[in-house]
């Protein structure tokens, strides 16, 4: 039976991406070795390290303006990371709370510099993206979070303003274009849209690197991982090819502006489903609903179904679709790589619940 | 033609552990799944995580005193980290300094604490390993290095002392059996006995992680990923799965003493050679000789010699032969996967270049 996964991370790749990185863990490339046991100041590595980011450049209209970096240790590291490296205690930073992550973000900086919660939307459970507040001009960043798996909500469109974006894209990045130029730090973990496991994107905006205030401990210095080439240290090899495959097929089938519209073709085929379906209910603000997850509950008075309506998810081969506990019912992560015929089985079981 | 793999690291890995691995990047144990897409909170990456860290636990003799981390960021992280975590401005570390390694750790420790350097091999290029210095008892750690990659010494007794020992064992972890009750942290990068690049192994015992003085970054603090099973955030599932692989591999094999003895008689095969051969001469001071990583080079007067030694390591499938460019000539790595045949390759080369 053909599995479908709709949990939030480590997400679904392509199946094509697993075919080849399958293949390179026996034999990469006909050179007599696997990719898991080459240097990784081998010709083959560092050229993977090279397409790599070349790629995420193209696909992300990224100019020369732009370090992009392959590290470690996922978006909670970057949470303290940005702080550490670009404020100090005369520094300010705005942060928009829209759910845990930003949350986290939001605690970690806070040991680093000044940090302004601008807006949240805590008072309704993270159900909407907060808009209309305002942002001081004298800060260094504003840092928003792109995407909120937990509670399905998105930001369509980021704050206006003349203060540089510092974002965690952890969940959406390559999901939609994006205008670069407003960003001055993009960071996310590999493991929705990216690649699997165990690899960390950051962006960062060359004038940014000029920023840092305190001596850092070298690994957590931006500026090292810039001019060693994200090789200072032995890089996560594999993780990154993974990522690397991924970005290939994101080129092949059209790049950002294609992808954006299957997300939307996707999404829209869960949402409508949610909305006439008299079984369920969407539980973020409409205009603030994400691409990538949707959540979603049992309509009221029918909350007792729930665990009947994810054995029959779970006897279809859809799995994962259980709700975090912070919002509970369902939450369907449709990343790009998830085909419509998963969310097409996910809408039948649905239908047929609803029948039932 | 069979290749074999002298890197220093990413290393060679058993071709058993690369075959099992490139199955479960197509689909993991029947699930319908890879292991790449799925959640590092399903219950298959959740054994994976427990029958790691138990086998750890196993085949090094771990107490319950100890807590076994997989994280990420290298040995260059656990250099911060460990100080980070364990000293303040009155507090005090030792450091014996037996090459490039232990110098970073040093550097990057000094932030944190006072350092005291108790001996050093920086006189003669860190050819050889210090003994008979006097360790102070008021240390909070002694940290050394079990293995020097780049200049190939290794410890083979460590210090006797009452202070707990903090080890980066990076390059030689698993290669022997270790009397763990000597150590508070055993830190090491996977890429060379344990695993592809991509994870780090942290052993640290309970009573360190009291000793953290400071507010610290969520991340950083040891006391995060106990508390969380090393899943405070996403782990690098695959390249912990490859490790929990080569685990499984080395208790098959006859655990750590069945491996040392290996080790020992591949490393007296190379060194043997490199004695009786007059072409070549030996680098490290004998007692000091590291059995993960043999440095060589051209015996006095055939320096010339050199580049067309490499060529033939190369025509012969022998790769990675090249020394650091710290000590010059040639180094080979005969990690714990390194087969018998591939060091009989190599000392073939080396008979045939002394014949020609």
């Amino acid at each position: 039976m053909k599995k479908y996964n709709f949990y939030a991370g480590p997400a679904i790749l392509p199946a094509s991406v697993m075919a080849e990185a399958a293949k390179a863990v026996v034999e990469f490339e006909g050179i007599g070795l696997s990719l898991l046991e080459i240097s990784h100041r081998s010709k083959e590595v560092v050229s993977i390290l090279d397409e790599a980011q070349s790629l995420v450049r193209e696909l992300l209209g990224l100019s020369d303006d732009f370090s992009v970096l392959f590290l470690t240790g996922g978006a909670s590291t970057q949470f303290f990371t940005v702080a550490h490296n670009l404020l100090n205690a005369d520094k300010k930073a705005g942060y928009v709370d829209t759910g845990s992550w930003s949350t986290k973000a939001i605690k970690e900086a806070k040991a680093f510099g000044q940090i302004d919660i601008l807006a949240s939307s805590k008072d309704k459970n993270y159900s909407y993206v907060p808009k209309g507040y305002e942002i001081p001009s004298d800060l260094t960043y504003l840092h928003v979070t792109g995407n909120n798996t937990i509670f399905g909500t998105q930001m369509h469109d980021f704050p206006e303003t003349s203060v540089p974006l510092v974002c965690d894209m952890s969940s959406d990045i390559f999901s939609r274009p994006i205008d670069a130029s407003r960003f001055g730090i993009i960071y996310a973990g590999a493991q929705k849209n990216l690649g699997p496991a165990g690899v960390t994107l950051a962006i960062v905006r060359k004038d940014f690197l000029e920023m840092t205030q305190r001596e850092l401990p070298t690994m957590l210095n931006y500026n090292t991982h810039v001019q060693k080439n994200s090789s200072f240290n032995t890089p996560p090899v594999f993780p990154i090819y993974v990522s690397m495959l991924t970005l290939r097929w994101l080129k092949a089938n059209g790049g950002l502006a294609a992808m954006a519209a299957k997300n939307e073709d996707k999404a829209k085929l869960l949402y409508d489903e949610i909305d006439s379906n008299p079984m369920f209910a969407g539980v973020a603000a409409k205009e603030d609903r994400s691409l990538m997850n949707a959540t979603f509950v049992m309509a009221e008075g029918k909350e007792d179904l729930a665990e009947q309506f994810l054995a029959d998810c779970a006897a279809a081969g859809c799995i994962g679709v259980k709700g975090h506990r912070s919002v509970g019912g369902f939450r369907a992560s449709i990343y790009n790589a998830m085909p419509r015929e998963g969310v097409e089985t996910l809408v039948g079981l649905m239908k047929n619940f609803a029948d039932k």
